[in-house]
This record gives C-alpha cells, sequence and structure tokens, in this order.
C-alpha cells in the first residue's frame, strides 16, 4: 500500500482486498478477546484535523485509533490558529514537528489531503474533501457488501441521488469498480457530473426501472442546503422520483440490500419504514466503519501484526 | 441493579446503598494505590453525548470512566449531525453500532434518555435531562451526607430554590426519600411544581423556622435567565428571603452542613462566607461526584471486581 | 523547583537548566524505544483549562501529558460553567477537587496563574497570560537556542516586533538573561512597553543596525487585530522596516539562526523564503515544545526518574 489514502485510486485490487481482510481480522480478533483493544498503535498519535464537522466520521476515526492503542488529538480549525490566517501548510508542518504519525483530515476544498501529503512525512487519511471523495467511507462500504452478500466480484450497485456534489459516490464508483461490482448511477440530470461518461458506470434516469436488477441500492444524502438551488427539484418532487420507499423496496430482488451513508433524512431519500428494515445495512456500515478505519491506520503505520 | 441510570427510582434502598459502598470502596482502593486508576474497564467506550453544555458534569464522567481505564468519547451535540437534522434515534444507534458500551446523556428534553435507553443494548446513564432528573447528583449529595454525618436514615434535609425547574431537587427528594431521609423543600409558591402535594416531602414557605432543625441544608443553584420571569421574585427579594447568608448558618444546629450543586452565585443564593465556611461541603461533593460516578459506570458496565 | 511555573522568574538558572536538561534526557530516552511514550505520569490528571484559543499550545501540552501517560481533560472555558458566572476560583476549586494534578491555564488576563496558585494544592503551568508572560514558550526557545548554538550563554539574541504586547517576549529576555544570553530589543518607539529601561536587555530602533552581530533573530508574531490601532504603523510600513526578508537574512553571521513562536504571518513579519530557509528553526522550535514541557510536567508532578 502507499503512505497516504487520499483517494480510492490509491487503492489497487490487492490493496483493497487487503484492507477488506485485515478489517475481517481485527474483527475476529478484538470478539475474541476480553479486553476490546489491540497494542498495535501504542505511542503513535493520530490527529483528526477536522475543517469541516463531521462528529460521525471523527468519532469513528478515533475509536478506531484508540481501539488500536493510540493516542488520539481532536483538531477542530474552527478557533484555532488557522482562523488566525495560519497557512494549511504551517498547520500540518506543526503537526507533523508534534510527533504526530497519522493526519486523518477533512476539509471543504476538493484536493487539500493531496497538498497536506505533500508536506508530511507521515501517513495522511482524506476523511472526506470538498466535493471530491471520502475513500474510507467507500472501503466500509465495499466491506458491508461482501458482508451480506458474499462477493464483491459482479454485484451490481445502484447509487441514488446528488452524485455531482457527493464525495461518498465518487469514492464508492471508483473503488467499486476496482473490485469488479457494476455500479449505475441514477440522478436527476443536473445533478450529475459533468464528465460522467468517463467514468464506469451505466447511468439511468429511471429508479424504478433499475431496482428489480439490483443487489445493492445505495441511497445517497440530500443535502437541505442545496435543495433550494436551481439544480435540485422540489423536495416533494425530488422525494417521489428518486425516494426509496417500501413499495419501491419491494420491487427489489429478495436478497438485495439498501444502504446509506448517514445521516438521513428520513421521509426524504429514505422512508423510515425501509431504514429500519431488514434489508438495510445502515447500522452494520457505522460499526463496519470502526473497523475498516482500524484496518487502514494498521496498514498505514505499519504496525507488526504480531506485537502485543 | 438495572441496565440503565435513568432516574433516581430505578433505584431501590439496597441498590443505591450499594452504589455509596462501591464508591467508598472504590476510593479506599485508590488511596492505597501509585498510580490512581483502576484497570477495570479497560477496552470499554463511554460516550458523553451532551446536547447542552456542562462542563463540570462532563468532566466528573469523563474521569471517572478514565479512572477505570475506559475510552472516553466527548460528543458535543453541537455542530454534530444532530444540527443537520438526524434524529436522536439515529445519533443513537451510530454510537450503540461504533461499539458504545455506556451513553452518558444530558439533554435539554424531559425524558429524552428514557427514549435512548429504549434503543440501545449498552447501558445509559442520565446526566441531566431538562427540568426532571439528574440521579448522580442525588447519588453524590447522598453519598456526602453520609460521610459527613455518618447516616441517612432520619436525616432532617431542607432544600431551598427553585424547586419547579430543578432536576438535582427531584433526583434528590426521590433518593432521599428511598434512603430514609426527611426532605423539608422551601421555595416561593410560584417557584414549586404543582403535584408537590404528593411528594414524600414537607413544604414550607419561611427559611428561618426550619434552618434550626436542619440536618443539611442543600441550597439550589439560581437561574439567571430565569429571574426576568414573572414567577420569580426580584433577585434582591430572592436573597433576602431565601439566601443563605451568614446570619442565617448561625441559626442552623452545630453539626449542621450546607450543600450546594454548583455552579453558585456568590452573593445570591448563598453567601460567600457560608459556601467557604467548615460547614460547607461544596467541594467534597465534587470530589464524591467522581467516586460516585466510578460506581455506577463500575455496576452498569459490569466489570468484575478483582480483574487485573 | 517551585510548585508552579508561573513566569520565567519562578526559575534559577540551575531550575532552567535542569529544565532543558530533562527535556534532553526524555528525548534521547524516547527515541531508543519502540513505544513513544513514558509510564512516569500514569494515573495522574493534567487539565487544559484555555480561556483564550490556542489549538497549537493546548496540542502541544496535551501531547506531552499522554506521552508521559498521564490522562488529559481538555475544559474550554467556552460554552462552560465559567460563562454561566462561575468565579475563576469555584473554577479551580471544582478542578482540584476532581483531583487534578496540574493545571495548565491560558487566559486573557495578566496574573490569572497566579491567582490560580494561591487556590490549588496542585501545580499550575501558566501557558499565556495576557501580555504577561508564557514561560514554556521561553524555554523551548531556549532549549532551541542550546540545540543549534551549542550554548547559551553569551548568546546575542535580537528579539523584533511588538514588545509591548508579547508575552513571548517578557518571558524569553527574563529567561534568557537567567541563562546568560545578551538580549537587543528592536520595535517601532510606540511598540516597546514604558518600563523597559529596567529590563536586562539593549533596545535598537534599526533593524539592519544590529542584524550583523546577531546569533539569534527571534520574530515576534504581528497580531493583525491590533495592526489598526494608532500605535501602529501601516502592515506595508512595519513590513519595510521590521519584517526579515532574504535581503535582511543575508546581513546575519553565518550561523545565526532565524525563530518565530508561530503562527508566522507569511509576508508581513517573515518572508516565505526566510520561514522555509535553513537557518530557520521555526519546525524545530514545535518539535521541542512537546520535549520541554513534558520536563516541565515531569519535574513539576515529581515522577521518580526510574518509575517504569
Amino acid at each position: 500500500m502507499k503512505r497516504h489514502l487520499l483517494e480510492a485510486g490509491d487503492l489497487d485490487r490487492d490493496d483493497a482486498t487487503l484492507v477488506l481482510d485485515t478489517a475481517a481480522q481485527i474483527e475476529s480478533a478484538l470478539a475474541g478477546r476480553e479486553v476490546k483493544k489491540l497494542p498495535t498503535l501504542r505511542g503513535r498519535t493520530v490527529v483528526n484535523l477536522f475543517f469541516e464537522d463531521s462528529t460521525r466520521t471523527r468519532i469513528s476515526f478515533e475509536l478506531a485509533a484508540k481501539r488500536l492503542s493510540a493516542d488520539v488529538i481532536n483538531f477542530s480549525a474552527k478557533g484555532s490558529s488557522v482562523s488566525k490566517g495560519e497557512s494549511l501548510k504551517d498547520t500540518a508542518l506543526t503537526l507533523e514537528a508534534m510527533g504526530s504519525d497519522a493526519i486523518v483530515v477533512r476539509h471543504g476544498a476538493s484536493g487539500a489531503p493531496h497538498r497536506l501529503a505533500q508536506w508530511v512525512q507521515g501517513s495522511v487519511v482524506n476523511a472526506g474533501d470538498g466535493t471530491h471523495e471520502h475513500p474510507t467511507q467507500a472501503l466500509l462500504d465495499a466491506y458491508t457488501i461482501r458482508q451480506r452478500l458474499g462477493r464483491l466480484d459482479g454485484v451490481r450497485v445502484v447509487v441514488v441521488g446528488d452524485v455531482l456534489h457527493s464525495r461518498v459516490a465518487r469514492s464508492n464508483v471508483w473503488l467499486l469498480a476496482t473490485l469488479g461490482a457494476e455500479v449505475t448511477l441514477v440522478a436527476p440530470p443536473t445533478l450529475l457530473p459533468v464528465g460522467v461518461g468517463s467514468w464506469p458506470v451505466q447511468v439511468s434516469y429511471d429508479l424504478d426501472a433499475v431496482l428489480p436488477k439490483a443487489d445493492v441500492v445505495m441511497m445517497l444524502r440530500v443535502q437541505a442546503e442545496r435543495m433550494n438551488a436551481s439544480f435540485f427539484p422540489s423536495a416533494r418532487e425530488y422525494s417521489r422520483r428518486y425516494g426509496l420507499d417500501g413499495r419501491r423496496m419491494g420491487a427489489l430482488p429478495d436478497d438485495a440490500i439498501v444502504m446509506h451513508p448517514g445521516p438521513m433524512n428520513r421521509g426524504m431519500e429514505i422512508a423510515a419504514e425501509v431504514a429500519d428494515s431488514a434489508r438495510s445495512t445502515i447500522v452494520d456500515q457505522v460499526g463496519n466503519g470502526v473497523s475498516v478505519r482500524m484496518a487502514v491506520l494498521y496498514l498505514l503505520l505499519g504496525g507488526a501484526p504480531d506485537s502485543e
């Protein structure tokens, strides 16, 4: 594996499979232990450098690092020297100088983690950058699909919603392609990126047409602050055409699963009865997120597998 | 003991006594140790889920969990996905899926911890919900009374102030009744709850009349934001009729103690000379709070007493 | 050493040298270890009590404490009971009662750490108070000079900028004098304190005149919020007269070094080419900050040197 995890494209098929396998091994190892913790990263420091609020992702990484016995520093850019005009580069060099071994970064600007990676010796993990990528989300989604369906190769995944602004969608498209799944995007034309023609996907505007052939339906979060923008239909119209309700769920094959990266807008892109159904993997995704992030930190920071 | 601690009524006399005895045992155990820490909850995760600011209570729980070697996640609902419209239920399921063993919750809505407890497998500890309850405050108060006076049975406790809005008062009333103490409430009529007639207490409007027979005077915090409301007398009038100053303290029996849950408004409900007097248990209450919360986490999470 | 570190004057020459030597020993000890952590302060609690935002300093102390295996509580005064009107004294007594062994305090009011130290049994470390002092910054600066130049005695240090408002300058002046260095202040007359005549320094208004005889140039941060005040020249004028650019750096003796406490305003008080040059110790200062703070906590909290 490379030293950083900046985008799904950093992982070839072997790397991605190694992450998923390592996550599974960590889960088994912890299941057999009284103390749900591995000593692998004792004395290592992981910094959560969050320029955007994301309690959910921050906690997931924080728990992953702590369960590997690392020390964790939470750095919210609000009220920090960043707001006093310090550059991202100086922030990075400061954290590195203090001995951080890995920086987990979320930033509103696409590409910020790549810049960071040029300046530091340690590892950088992209925890979401602008509308670009969120690679650990794609890894936990892949892990969840494999866990539920037993395979990724040839699995038919339908991704539904605001693909244009979704880093989750981007990372999933690339990782799923690497792992052999077949992705179909369903979105209003205004919410598809211009270059989608070059992506390894099929595109449809008709959710009802694709559901009967889907193994996985992945619903994207609608971001309320974008609902007023001109590229967006009304909330009601969106929900009617692209929301997953009980009726639509009924059109899925028997074994198909429903995914959502959270947090959900129940009643908007996903109905409560769908979110809480047996097909839903939403809670599993959250739990798998911690395991997959443990695997990523473990592999990047190079802990010896048998250290105790 | 039940799996959760949601209100004082969750504890019968044996349970409550067990918590107090366990807190005392933990204090002795730590006093004899070089390293002021127990390994009991290593590998367990305690989440502080605070929808209202309360640094004091959050730190007390954080220290309690860390001294039991648990990992602690602080989750302030501000700027979290909660503010993006995620429901309390989805937040709870998310924390549970990430492997939290206990959720310590403070919430502005009375009853929120009870809802939470319906959704999770782990333990929920109420760290204050609306104007309802704050059971660990009552436990630390009971612990402090027993420590100072040697008993709780038959102890005469006078609770003074804004009972109507006080979760501290509510939890104390029920726990003290369970433990055999006799409680008298003193408050302006407008600051007593409607149903107080059914509580196991006596009511008085005359502080000076009850002080000579009190073993314990528990002053409630005046919340400045309520001082302008119509049910409240002026600050000066309140202080004159319901404040505890040096003169009033002089009317207490020789061994009587003065309590306050903090933070204090010195000069309002309590005079500085009283707060800093030998009768005051205010600093002890804070220290005992950590011990009692260690006991609660220990008993709820079921650590084996002799694990090392 | 005294029980607290409140100002540079708390350290005589032996004390200051002990801190620097201890920091060096800690660095060597960690360099030889697989796990970059010492067990010295296990079971001890260090509270970071920050009334002003300073992510950089807070993280440095947090890492220092964690690498000594202490438990760390971060207490930001915003949204705390302090904002409900609790006094500094009651906050201090509360933290002490909860078992904090050391309080690291940053406060906007000069002298606040001294007040705190009168109220608590544990140790207080001043992490910056108003325009008064920031003693651990001076210690890390002294450590960095000694590391680069091999000595402090007789070293000629030029401190440039807004001395009037700089706690970094004050602490450095006193510590460097204690350690035998010769300090020259360079600032606009309006940015020098009234009593500077009694300080153990020389004063100059001509940066170009002093650079050729400097071993160390220490640039102070320009605080943008003060740039509009009447005692300050325009940004352009300031930069022209007091900024360190490549040309000026060329006037320094061959071995001279350039320091800055950070965060920097690149292009204002220091040019990017200077900040990133081989003379710059800016990144070293950050790293040394953690080591020096480990030494301070270690010496104040009295961990036995050979405990394991």
